[in-house]
């Protein structure tokens, strides 16, 4: 793995990658709550990628990897790590083009995201929940089996592949927004995000991740990403550390990081499925949460927020 | 409560109603899931009234009956009995003319209903949950107060409000459907469905009712309404006894009526929520439950269903 470069990836490498996998992803909706605004006290805009195929803006940068990758390896095949939905994502676009496709996945993810990834003909290679025994598998199974790795964020195809949520956000809203906010697991959403934004508007991009998955928000302070740490938040499409590609770009072009408590999380998820009527994973309601933890600076203003994914088992709810 | 009178609704009725509520009410999606597709074996179209505001179809009812009505009546005030959603359907409408609200509830109501009409400003008056009851309260109040009823379905403006929602949904599917398909509690969805569908396409219009609220069924196969009867399933919203007005015009204009059980209606309901990812009530799963229980005259239809609501008890929920 290619865990150097310097930041090179601009909003025309979004705007190719947009092009690129228009065929194959939705264009999904912006959706609204009065009443939820006037609970939050803001305009609230939210880009519902629950809708994407595969139920998360996922598809996004593995569909871009995919199509962008040489005919010789999608014939090898392709790896990658998940805690479920880049799995899910990866299984569906190597389909798209008949690759083989394995899914390494910690043994506590969802089980509804298991069957998804095996719902698209994926191999599912089970390791421990951390981040080195990922690691660790993939290596040795792209050293058996002469796989192409497709890293679940620290990748320049990816950042770019998932930054075309936003760019589609943007030109959906009719009036400029003041912020942009995206949860932060790997960084690969809000890295590109925050590229696709600054590039096209003036709002501030803020990212939000839970106090308990809190190494991005330490990494920013310091000015240093934290290369080991064990998250553990019910925030499951979370439990990610930063990536090095996706660290220099959040400190570079994302103008702060916010937290919320646990508690908060389940409270926004709540809000979001009684107001707006959809089903969104706990990961989607961490902007949300960090809003009403700290609600002042977002009084009165227009906030554009992106819904990750829908993926949630529905016999492991948190209430 | 005039409960004479033979069909007159007509599909310029609906045209009317509609460019009088175009103002207050969303034009809702129509969404669709190309899994559920495979696994239902027929192409499936949902017009998310689950979307709605209120969160129901019975908002495009209750808009019509408010901006129809004149100003003394406003003014003197509006009451209705309701399992729910018409309550706070009647409730948000009353309130955008500034007209006082009493809804008469069912005491089994859902909190999260009880909850809805309250959070619109109208007053509640509990009763026992039979229509014998519902009625009675409902007369008493009229008598005492001098209140305009707003009936919840057996109301020539009430069926025109509501067959607003599938004029809409034939514009908006490109290519003609073989079947529209809606759920049966009081029938003014239905009916109002069936004069827009058979004015607009030559689609098969079906109604879908719980076997444990079989009302309907049993007075269309027999050819007269059922005057009693008690219904017992887990679709709040079905727990009505279809009207006069509504059997009449479900008599004269609907293809056929198909039951499903209650467990079929659960299952039906998560289908929905975890591959449209869209939060839905137990009523709206009637039509695609009444599909899974007789398949075959389905497979490879194209069908048009219409989601009533998606007002749920996420602290109650069937699994």
């Amino acid at each position: 793995m290619d865990y150097t470069g310097a930041m090179t990836i601009t909003i025309d490498d979004i705007q190719q990658a947009h092009r690129r996998i228009e065929p194959y992803i939705h264009c999904t909706p912006v959706i609204q709550s009065r009443a939820l605004n006037e609970i939050i006290g803001c305009e609230l805009f939210f880009k519902a990628e629950n809708l994407q195929k595969i139920g998360a803006f996922k598809a996004r940068g593995a569909c871009n990897a995919i199509v962008s990758m040489d005919k010789a390896s999608l014939q090898q095949g392709v790896i990658t790590h998940s805690s479920g939905n880049h799995g899910a994502a990866l299984a569906w676009a190597a389909a798209l083009k008949n690759s083989p496709c394995t899914v390494v996945m910690p043994s506590n993810a969802p089980e509804v995201k298991k069957a998804a990834v095996a719902g698209y003909g994926a191999t599912i290679e089970l390791c421990q929940p951390t981040m080195a025994a990922r690691e660790d598998t993939v290596t040795k199974l792209i050293e058996q089996q002469g796989l192409q790795l497709v890293h679940p964020y620290d990748s320049d195809v990816i950042i770019a592949g998932q930054g075309t949520a936003a760019l589609e956000m943007v030109k959906q809203i009719d009036q400029p927004v003041d912020i942009v906010m995206a949860p932060i697991g790997g960084g690969g959403l809000l890295g590109g995000t925050a590229i696709s934004v600054k590039a096209l508007s003036s709002a501030q991009v803020i990212g939000a991740e839970p106090e308990q998955a809190n190494d991005a928000w330490l990494g920013f302070n310091r000015g240093s990403r934290l290369a080991e740490f064990t998250p553990d938040t019910i925030a499951d499409g979370l439990r990610a550390t930063v990536g090095v590609r996706n660290f220099n770009v959040i400190r570079d072009s994302v103008d702060n990081i916010l937290l919320c408590s646990e508690a908060r999380i389940v409270e926004a998820m709540r809000l979001i499925w009684t107001r707006l009527k959809v089903i969104v994973e706990p990961s989607c309601a961490v902007p949300l949460a960090a809003i009403m933890d700290q609600p002042e600076q977002f009084q009165g203003k227009r906030v554009a927020i992106i819904l990750t994914g829908g993926n949630v088992d529905l016999d492991a709810l948190p209430w």
